[in-house]
């Protein structure tokens, strides 16, 4: 392994976007290869059978770009192609959800947490297993509007904290978390709104950020040198559909400019 | 052409159903071939070349099936793609802008209209291409949010109603139209909730809906046979993705059982 490794970044879309901000800060040694497969997102609505075919087809494009470990930053991927991802490639590959379930349990042991996610990772369960493999036991909620309403800007807007106020009120009639994990990478910008949907409504769930835990999990692992902890970060964007649309949006979710974006082509 | 003619109807994923719900009463002689897209939808958020490819993949499979005319069912198909499917196939090809937008002269010649659509479809900016050269003015105002909020079944919910008057009190303030075109085939489904809220904000716009207005313009066209008008209607359908969400959702569409449901493989 390099003294500066490069790490590969892996979405369908943006919301990976939100797993390489806590990336930059906190193994700023590395280099990053960003990949956003835009041309066939979202994977959420999509089969397993597909969505691990498109997640093995980036995976690799990134591996053959340099990457010596990867970053499924999109729970879709990570819940329903994991396996076949560290089948098709010969490097270290980390998903976003078991990061997210490691902190909750970490924190609250033993404890009932909600999971806030898209239909499909919903559907999959993998959240559910993953905690209960730790103790905890989960609660799933689907969310399908929340990806659409950030994706329209709408962050801090009466519709949007009307919205979670309609989900979260759904799920508390049925648990009474002590967490609450955000199990989509486009949720950590509406983070305060979650938080103040759930105190709105009774509940003092801590707020756990799958994007922010990944990173944690990322920075922790013992492969990374010194070398890799410290030094100015460097990233290269891909994506397989519209540059111009993945510049102007992406930089939400960096919270810095994304320039320089180069297309290729995958697959379909 | 055959007495009872196979028609070939094409969207990236649900919303074309609202085309063929309203053709299979206006011409019931016919077999209908119905292609969802839906391991690549949405198209909206893709680039032309992209939307070009995947279209033309889609329009010549179900020439291959046997389609005589195709119906691109699908507004951002029809905005950006429908000149390369022309080209790439022999049949008669009909997208559903031009008949909406016919429609709307018709009803309201040289008035000013207001176009509902996807951001896509605003960006290409067709509707206000064919407007223009009907001798109408439109004003184009993208509804990102109205899709989600159809697929997560909120058809008469406040939040869709909050949304629609917001993005509606947005567009009135700047035209004042005597027709409102719905140019997305998902908009049929919460057509009621458009016009309300049109009513609330003060207009007495007139709501046309492009699946319906495409429905009667193949009606009209003069090679269907009079054994094409009578009948009893039969349609297959096929799928890129998921049959069991195609056949779930679908029905909510197409107002009727969507059952048979074939995987097929395009492209990518």
């Amino acid at each position: 392994m390099a003294a500066h490794p490069t790490i590969g970044v892996f979405d369908s879309g943006f919301g990976g976007l939100t797993v390489l901000r806590e990336l930059l800060p906190r193994v700023p040694g590395a280099h990053y290869l960003y990949l956003g497969d835009t041309a066939r997102l979202p994977y959420g609505s999509k089969s397993q059978t597909t969505i691990a075919r498109y997640a093995v087809e980036s995976a690799r494009f990134l591996v053959e770009r340099g990457a010596q470990h990867l970053v499924i930053a999109c729970n879709t991927a990570s819940a329903l192609a994991l396996h076949e991802i560290r089948e098709a490639v010969d490097v270290p590959v980390t998903g976003v959800i078991e990061p997210a379930v490691y902190e909750a349990q970490y924190r609250h042991p033993k404890a009932d947490v909600l999971v806030l996610a898209t239909s499909a990772t919903v559907q999959s369960h993998a959240y559910r297993t993953h905690c209960a493999a730790h103790g905890l036991h989960a609660t799933e909620k689907a969310c399908p509007l929340l990806v659409p309403l950030v994706e329209e800007g709408w962050i801090d807007h009466p519709v949007t904290h009307d919205v979670l106020r309609i989900y979260l009120r759904e799920a508390l009639a049925t648990c009474s978390p002590e967490a609450v994990l955000l199990g989509c990478t486009h949720y950590p910008l509406i983070a305060p709104a979650i938080e103040a949907a759930l105190r709105e409504l009774g509940s003092q769930a801590e707020v756990i950020d799958s994007a922010l835990a990944t990173a944690i999990a990322i920075e922790r692992t013992v492969w990374l040198s010194d070398a890799a902890l410290s030094g100015q970060a460097s990233f290269e964007c891909f994506v397989t559909d519209s540059v111009e649309k993945f510049e102007r949006l992406g930089s939400r979710f960096l919270g810095r400019p994304v320039g320089g974006v180069q297309l290729v082509v995958l697959g379909g």
